[in-house]
């Protein structure tokens, strides 16, 4: 099975500090691809630093337009830019960024050297807003004070896994074209290998990111059964009344929505400057769900491995 | 005299790193304010680590709409905004940034709680842009691809010493008027204590600012006998062809510039990532000229003590 590497970027809410970025994600290996969600300032360090590939990053989904999770693609293209980039890029984000961005672009009489595709984001209810062979990409809107929107991107057809033991002296073209499922003939057209005999279905994976939303069961629905949901959790629910007031969410509630919609593990981010020791919010969250990892900048996690363990140590 | 503090807040070229910041530098206790010139992405973080005050920050001089001069300005102004600021804010910068920071504002439905006064620069030829008692700001053209401008900051009426072996019992408060060019007059307008005889003018303190530029002496004009220059030192002399061609200056450059304006000192900054050691642009500048000083997030410089220094050690 092909890994599929999340790589945090920036973990800290509303305001960056030497030590913490402002909202970001990486994703690695789709499809030989790379996809960032939200893209907060300066986010173009910790990209380049933790294995962030211009060339790779072809797809960037923004959840909505608070500077904090999106103004470092400005820096970021400029990058990309000087550095020759002529692969092509495409944003999802919310209904205005693109004006924004060209309007950046104009006052300093940049001519890019490759093309930006902005692909516009309903927001008023899910919507699928990208599709291939192997991955698609639900947007859902969440609770905020503009619109919002989560993503669920899930694999569409799951691998399969070759059985070992079964298939002792198969040659390795077979059983790469088995693993995706085909049956292999012989040139007259009489079967030699059904796929289902040797191989057997693995678990789709399923990423979720809530970020930034208050409590709200409506997005149970959509993030149902994901190998990994990041939730955001701004404040510890000791500070529910600010949470309620900035409709941000609280460890605890992001640990009830892991645990309504099944998620196999959670990963809390977006976290408040108020506690410097993110402990607390994994502390709270664990109260209530087991899986629980606190984002940290340069983190990784092997999403496929986390598709089948049932928690982490 | 009162000091009057330049803090370095960041000093790449282009592109910011885990290291380095991209433009930004600090003025402190101008009137009891602190002014901002230039302010690249992730401002923030160095501005409130080393000394920026939300409340004292009232002017922001923006040198040219390259993003890495001027983006910083989306976290800062929400920073501010997120803080409770509500004394107004003046930022003076070439047409087209007011019109780019209030989509930014209008995009994330966020009413400011202070004021934003945006002044326009004109950028084809100097003008006085700021004034008061004290102090003036001149903005003069500078050589890049876009409409550039550079910034003397100069103090008007210089300061006095008060020549403390002719004083010895005067009461402190005639000091302070004395200092002021004031004469100390009895109830019945008797002459008590003429100023001239009890203090002596100071040189008037000046700061210029050159980034981006390529090598242009028109600017020395603007330039002369200023107790510091800043001056852009994106590469060193062997990276002329590459330096020309992108509207940037050499180290030498900038040396030769200090040169002929005779600034008393010379402050190089905006360094290409190409060089991580930036001992090679203070060698080669201190060739030509004898007191330079090496830009680094972080540096105080005491603006009023270089001014009664010849050279640092």
């Amino acid at each position: 099975m092909n890994p599929v590497w999340l790589t945090v970027l920036g973990t800290a809410a509303a305001v960056p500090s030497f030590e913490h970025y402002t909202s970001g994600l990486l994703l690695s290996y789709l499809n030989d691809e790379q996809w960032l969600i939200d893209c907060g300032e300066g986010i173009q360090v910790p990209f380049f630093r933790y294995g962030g590939n211009y060339n790779k990053l072809r797809r960037i989904f923004i959840s909505h337009l608070h500077a904090d999770h999106y103004i470092g693609l400005v820096g970021l293209i400029m990058s990309m830019h000087m550095h020759g980039r002529t692969t092509p890029l495409t944003i999802y984000a919310p209904h205005g960024l693109a004006d924004i961005l060209t309007a950046v672009l104009r006052a300093s009489d940049t001519q890019l050297k490759y093309n930006i595709d902005y692909q516009s984001i309903p927001t008023n209810a899910a919507r699928v807003i990208y599709q291939d062979k192997k991955w698609e990409v639900l947007a859902f809107p969440l609770k905020h004070r503009i619109p919002t929107v989560g993503f669920r991107i899930s694999q569409v057809q799951a691998e399969r896994r070759f059985l070992t033991e079964k298939g002792d002296g198969i040659p390795y073209e077979y059983i790469r074209r088995m693993k995706e499922g085909e049956d292999i003939l012989a040139e007259d057209g009489t079967l030699l290998y059904k796929s289902e005999d040797y191989t057997e279905p693995l678990p789709a994976l399923s990423f979720a990111y809530c970020s930034d939303t208050a409590y709200d069961e409506s997005v149970i629905e959509y993030c149902r059964e994901v190998t990994l949901l990041y939730h955001e959790s701004t404040f510890l629910h000791s500070e529910k009344e600010l949470a309620e007031k900035t409709l941000h969410a609280t460890a605890k509630e992001a640990a009830l929505i892991a645990h309504q919609c099944q998620a196999k593990h959670l990963l809390l981010g977006h976290f408040s400057y108020r506690h410097p020791d993110r402990r607390v919010f994994e502390e709270e969250a664990r109260s209530i769900f087991p899986s629980v990892y606190t984002a940290k900048e340069g983190m990784k996690l092997n999403l496929n491995q986390l598709n089948y363990s049932k928690t982490h140590a």
